[in-house]
């Protein structure tokens, strides 16, 4: 019996039928080109129905489907609120299952991407893994002799929103919150910190020359490549985001005590030095038996963890 | 049914007959005069048979036995190191169970009273909570959808040990590393630092004439004292505290969004002021939803949540 996996980002959905042991059978992808939830809806029935063919599976063979949403979810597939989608109190589990005519599982994307590396990925094998994504946003998930912490209300895992800097004098997160772990170290806070330093320094750093003029295009290897490479501005961005992340994973490993510390995101996928400096962290700063249990791995399933996680999330949960 | 359950302290060990609401039906207490195993054994067991005669049981109607020992353990009931009792790879359960002719469960002290609070105190009515203890040491525990989390080696919780000052500047701590949350926050080190201060600026500070001459004296009732009637070293060491126990708090309630966060513990107890000053930093400082989620309690069960802890745990692994 295989699932459908579904992977709904700000821009495109993407679906897949997953086997028994978490491998893509087949997978389709479609661009969203409105997004409310009934052309989303439309949109992921288009890309199941591909998929499906492309398995050649029955309707009938692919009992149950999970998807993964970025965004804050209530019990009963409602998604609360989807800051990429501009979704306010969707109730998109029943709209989705209506259409597919399947039982749907909605779960969070980084949740998913998490039991995804746990069951199919970098977690194999051990009870308990952290998982740290670092790309625009911050996120992490813990789970536990073998469960997810998903917390009272669903929002536990909320790595980027600790406070690194806290009070006023903290930089101001997308959250609205000031001093948040992702205000300097995500990508987007990253690409935004880089562009504050040259508009301050001006045309002679490093960055502005790798941008070409456009700072727009700045992105965090651009960083990771003038930092290493002596710029001061740069290493300054880079150091500071290093420290911040690699003591605040650390002190997750120290208070959790994980079997395997798994690190994925964009960011950290760009940015091979920083991944070390995170390591190198986590090796100085968490408590000694903690580091003596933990194993630090990069994340193997790419971008598949959040298709392959809901998918077998769905699995679960079906029984 | 009812089921034993023993604190086992390093100068002390209670024992204790509990029934199934986690209520003490009888205990009886017993000084340490001696810290080999045997003699512990030997101490353990006088203070049960007091317990058992107390509450009128006969030792049949009582099966199972949990006991909390501050230390690292193994599965199995071995216990790795117990600092207090200067012991070190101690099959400890093993002996006692031999000594009492019951089936034993040695536990970690502190997640012992965790559950405690979580069974029979503070936490009873939700399936997620996070205690932190603040006492010559700092520990915590979370229990997650009615779960405790232990960690891959049973070490998890040891929030004491994160690091609020990454590196070779933060003060040295009792494990040995530098800049752990303990090491500005639990009971030993505040008495030290007053110790530090007083020694520093002499005769003439008001924490000086507190101790009546007599530096040993000092607890952190009398730090709270001083910070609050306005003394300048008392009030820099005592803000310290507050500021990096309740930003670390914080943001473990923001990672791990409990229902409850339960606060308890010598320090926590003297000092209420500095329970207030945890309970605003976590309001100004955990991410929006969690914030929205937790509760913030102090411990409801005093020095038995240990005792009581052990013994529902013990009556949980009996089925």
């Amino acid at each position: 019996m295989h699932t459908l996996g579904i992977d709904l980002g700000g821009t495109y959905a993407r679906a897949g039928v997953v086997d028994s042991e978490g491998r893509i059978v087949a997978a389709a992808k479609t661009a969203l080109t409105q997004r409310t939830p009934e052309a989303v809806v439309a949109a992921i029935q288009g890309a199941a129905a591909d998929a499906l063919a492309l398995a050649k599976e029955t309707a009938a063979e692919v009992a149950s489907c999970g998807i993964g949403v970025a965004g804050q979810l209530r019990p009963g597939g409602f998604v609360s609120v989807a800051p990429n989608l501009g979704w306010r109190d969707v109730p998109f589990g029943q709209l989705l299952a209506a259409a597919l005519g399947r039982n749907v599982r909605v779960v969070n994307d980084l949740a998913a991407a998490a039991w995804g590396e746990f069951s199919a990925g970098a977690g194999r094998g051990v009870s308990d893994i952290f998982v740290v994504f670092v790309g625009s946003g911050v996120g992490s998930s813990m789970i536990s002799n073998g469960r997810q912490l998903v917390g009272a209300t669903g929002v536990a895992g909320e790595l980027g929103h600790i406070k690194v800097v806290p009070g006023p004098n903290g930089r101001l997160c997308g959250c609205g919150e000031h001093g948040c772990l992702e205000a300097y170290v995500g990508g987007h806070n990253l690409n935004r910190q880089m562009r504050e330093a040259v508009e301050r320094l001006g045309a002679g750093t490093r960055l502005f020359h790798m941008s070409g003029g456009d700072l727009s295009k700045l992105t965090s290897a651009h960083l990771e490549d003038a930092a290493l490479g002596g710029d001061p501005a740069a290493k300054e961005i880079y150091d500071t985001a290093a420290l911040y992340l690699g003591v605040s994973v650390a002190n997750m490993v120290t208070v959790l005590n994980p079997a395997r510390l798994i690190l994925g995101g964009g960011v950290i996928n760009h940015c091979p030095g920083l991944r070390q400096r995170v390591e190198e962290h986590v090796l100085a700063f968490a408590n000694a038996n903690a580091r003596a249990a933990v194993q630090v791995k990069s994340a193997a399933l790419g971008d598949d963890s959040g298709l392959i996680g809901a998918a077998l999330l769905a699995r679960a949960a079906a029984g």
